[in-house]
């Protein structure tokens, strides 16, 4: 009964490579929107709001800010990982359907926000909650997603007009896939290796590791 | 084929005054946490630990933390709005089977973490979407999740022994539970109400709302 679930969240990967720029039906987007703004959320703020980006110029424009942050990463790293790097596709803005833009508005639900008071970034865990949703329902209705997050967000904020105060969580790649790739891509092209669940399991104190 | 996905995403609740302390199996607690494990990352740091407190003395002490943050809280509060509060429970960390605590590292995978040099919180947001997987699987397996987020950090860190430099992200009380209400327990209780979708959608620009 619980099959379908984890086959999604085991199946889910981080697209760049694969979007086919097929249509996505509106019902289709409708349920994956839906599946977000039913996350779990402080105070029950909801304090998400999506930007549904189709526009060729807007992702252009973006698309164009990505490689440039690219360029500014890639001249931080030394030969061998330079090297990994510049086989990696860090983005599928243009292949992609559309994009989700997800943003942040901290006064949301204030000013007494039940369950803020003391950790001020509750919020920002809320809107997380929410694309990860996303990400399992898109996955679930056979797209792929792809979080691109090689950008400055007061680009991201200049670009869609995004209010001073409200802040861009995630810019998220949207649309069919020839396929999802059984491994991510970072450790298919040598990037980094997914460490055992047991190595980051600790019983009652950190350290204390399991037998 | 997708139902039961759907149906896990709508039906999750964050759950306060249902646990039953009914045991938990080994395999369920294993198939939840690998699939809190099998979230996307940014560049694949995996940043999140997960330490599963079950000690009752470690669970107590966090209680009465939770209790004074509890009372912070509701001295920040008018009249009306304290009434509403004082009849919400707002956790299950006692009565619940165990408690999972979820931290993030940002050293992990560093120093140049692929995806994370123009947004520090990236590591945090991954952490972020380790919790929603958690919460999802947890809700497949007939479990209830609370997340409890009235704490400061540095209490946690002193209580299981977190180093510093490693940062609290959730306080999860997880187990068996009698039954996940339909509506949430703040909108139950009078203290907000859920927005439709509608008002958090946007075409391309920030304000340019569907028809």
């Amino acid at each position: 009964m619980n099959n379908q679930l984890y086959d999604v969240i085991h199946r889910r990967r981080d697209v760049r490579g694969q979007f086919t720029g097929e249509p996505v039906p509106d019902e289709v987007l409708h349920r994956v929107l839906s599946a977000a703004h039913a996350a779990p959320s402080v105070g029950l703020s909801q304090p998400w709001d999506f930007l549904v980006v189709r526009d060729v110029r807007l992702r252009g424009a973006f698309h164009d800010h990505v490689q440039h942050e690219r360029a500014t990463f890639a001249a931080t790293l030394d030969g061998e990982a330079a090297q990994r790097f510049a086989r990696i596709k860090i983005d599928g803005v243009l292949e992609s359907t559309l994009s989700v833009v997800v943003t942040y508005d901290a006064d949301r639900g204030g000013p007494a926000v039940l369950g803020r008071h003391a950790i001020a970034d509750a919020g920002l865990y809320s809107v997380c909650l929410a694309i990860q949703n996303l990400w399992l329902a898109a996955t679930a209705e056979r797209l792929g997603v792809g979080w691109v997050s090689f950008y400055r967000e007061p680009f991201v904020q200049d670009l869609l007009g995004i209010p001073t105060g409200i802040r861009p969580v995630a810019w998220l790649c949207l649309g069919p896939v020839t396929h999802l790739e059984e491994t991510p891509d970072l450790e298919r092209h040598g990037w980094r290796r997914r460490r055992p669940l047991a190595a980051v399991l600790h019983h009652d104190r950190w350290g204390a590791h399991p037998a």
